[in-house]
């Protein structure tokens, strides 16, 4: 195998699998690129079993092959080369050169043989989406998402569709039991049948989504097969292994007799949230909200440390509710919303609050209070 | 005690003293700042017992007094603020409020009687430098200090003024016992006897050093009294605690009879030692230079990951010399210095290396090679 490209090019197409590959070296195999020349392209593959992509970009091919390479490794080597060709070349006992100007490398690769079967995607049943609405509505749940990894099934985002004719409406949710998001959007056409019964996408697969919806300008394609999913975008095709596992019943959660209502800035609210969470506790992030006519008292307290509090003006006419909240989860809210207005819904001190923006319907957040 | 003053001003106060502040938290009352107001000055000062700092700011004094605060905590609540006034007043039991729009903070000081003294600085005998002198004399020796705790001589730099008449020849060297790196300047006029004779910098004072010369233009004053240096630059000043130690004769480690010259461009070399150091150990960065007429070849191998080599034009009339070197002690050289060409004097493979500018006299870095 043999073949010249670009070193810009050639960095870009390393730079994009770093994500991929599998940093914990349980089989060195998958902290390797599969690099495959013919038909003047590369094609560079990476993936850890769960999430893979592979990628094709123009190069002039000497001679067709392929061969593996740890990618951290050539992509270092490619990042300090000058800005001028790459040679890279297969030697004996699957042996790598690679020359630039006068640097020239000569690294060990693996074998082929041994990298996972990467499976050939066909373009059917694919649904088009626009960049923007991905990136949205990833960017409205994705703060939600479970890291314990003993909850398998929340460690990622429900992703559903529900037909309304013409249109569907496309619905994300996230939630570690503490917080839940859900984000709305309404699309064209009609969805398959995966999407009609939902499906969760991997917290790493979604991850690796959500940058490619921030790459160029462009469509991006979603199809199913085999308990995956695929996405496919320009030249990059990603194909991630949905979670096997029930969602909860996030329908259950959203609680819907929240009567009192407050509305409130939303830059005032997060700037006071922030100030008085530098006096709750490092692990707990506790703050109390006191609602009162026109008037919500934030206020928190540290043994070590002392108490801060502040007011700010609201719309709100019911009774007097006090409650705790860790001040991150609201935080979260607030910094993924752009609306200048939020909706807050309590019932009472224990139950879950709904936060939404007060204009729109196509966000909501429940979160759940902390006991005292 | 109780002042009022901007947000801009108590916030840049603040973040000033945030590297001198004690954090291990070993004795509580180094982890607080002082705050003292008089005089429609507010003077912030923070010190580990080894590097102070104490500046004032211009603020409205409503009663005088003096209080010391958490200096971390105090700096996160006063960022968080709305850019209004703020109104600091102390209360009973060292209790201190800080208003600002309409957040209110009540946080527990400590007593400034248990604060240390910091020393009274007359302003007899401090000698003037240009900023720009001194950032660069700090730049091109800080590299090579050393952060071996137990070598204490060596953990700062050695400042030394040669008396040549109407000047002064300015001397900073750093070495940490594998490198060591020469800054000189000529200043005008004479230096006491503290410099005449050299000090030892601790290397915490001359980051704050370093940083007070980037901060806005003006220039720097030294002084000397009791053991410590006295820097101050508009309204700040700064006491640190020179280091009671000797420093090893420097002028020994430089070889005088190196004559293999190799003059060749800073920019090739340094990208080359980059490539190239990508296939050395992590831990010891070795790469191998071997010099032949007109040409340096510059090589790394590595028994996991294979090897690399390059070579680069050079001016070298000599023998051919093969040595080993880490490569981060060749690159931090060449990061510090500006001029095109880097000039080698080598003497054989086991001896220390030169390295200069070609065209300057003013900046020289000794490097140990490594054994095979």
């Amino acid at each position: 195998m043999e073949f010249k490209i670009s070193k810009e090019i050639f960095l870009k197409a390393l730079q994009r699998i770093q994500g991929i590959v599998e940093k914990r070296n349980t089989m060195p195999i998958l902290s390797n690129a599969l690099l495959e020349v013919g038909n003047e392209q590369l094609f560079v593959t990476a993936t850890d079993l769960e999430v893979g992509m592979k990628s094709s970009y123009p190069t002039q091919v000497i001679r067709e092959g392929k061969i593996t390479v740890s990618a951290k490794k050539l992509y270092e080597i490619v990042k300090e080369m000058p800005d001028e060709e790459i040679h890279f070349s297969t030697k004996e006992n699957d042996w790598v050169e690679i020359v630039c100007g006068k640097a020239r490398f000569n690294i060990v690769g693996l074998s082929s043989d041994e990298f996972p079967y990467f499976p050939k995607v066909k373009e059917e049943n694919f649904i088009l989406f626009k960049n923007e609405i991905l990136a949205e509505m990833i960017e409205k749940t994705s703060y939600a998402i479970c890291y314990d990894e003993t909850k398998y099934n929340l460690n990622g985002i429900f992703i559903k569709g529900i037909d309304e004719g013409e249109e569907t409406l496309l619905r994300m949710v996230a939630t570690d039991g503490h917080r839940l998001s859900v984000s709305e959007k309404r699309i064209e056409g009609k969805v398959g049948p995966e999407l009609a019964k939902g499906v969760i996408f991997p917290k790493k697969g979604i991850f690796e989504l959500k940058k490619m919806t921030e790459e160029e300008a462009g469509e991006i394609m979603l199809g199913f097969m085999d308990n995956s999913a695929v996405i496919k975008k320009g030249n990059t095709v990603v194909v991630m292994r949905l979670i096997d596992g029930e969602f909860p019943d996030y329908t259950k959660v959203i609680p819907a007799q929240n009567n009192c209502n407050v509305l409130i800035g939303r830059d005032k609210f997060l700037h006071s949230l922030k100030r008085m969470a530098i006096l709750s506790s490092e692990k707990f992030k506790g703050i109390k909200i006191d609602l009162n006519p026109q008037l919500v008292i934030i206020s928190s307290s540290n043994p070590e440390l002392g108490e801060a509090r502040e007011e700010i003006e609201a719309q709100y006419e019911g009774n007097g509710i006090s409650a705790r909240f860790n001040a991150k989860y609201l935080i979260d809210v607030l910094s993924v919303m752009e609306e200048r207005e939020v909706e807050l819904k309590l019932k009472d001190e224990l139950s879950p609050v709904i936060m939404k923006a007060a204009a729109e319907d196509d966000f909501m957040a429940v979160i759940m209070p902390m006991r005292l």
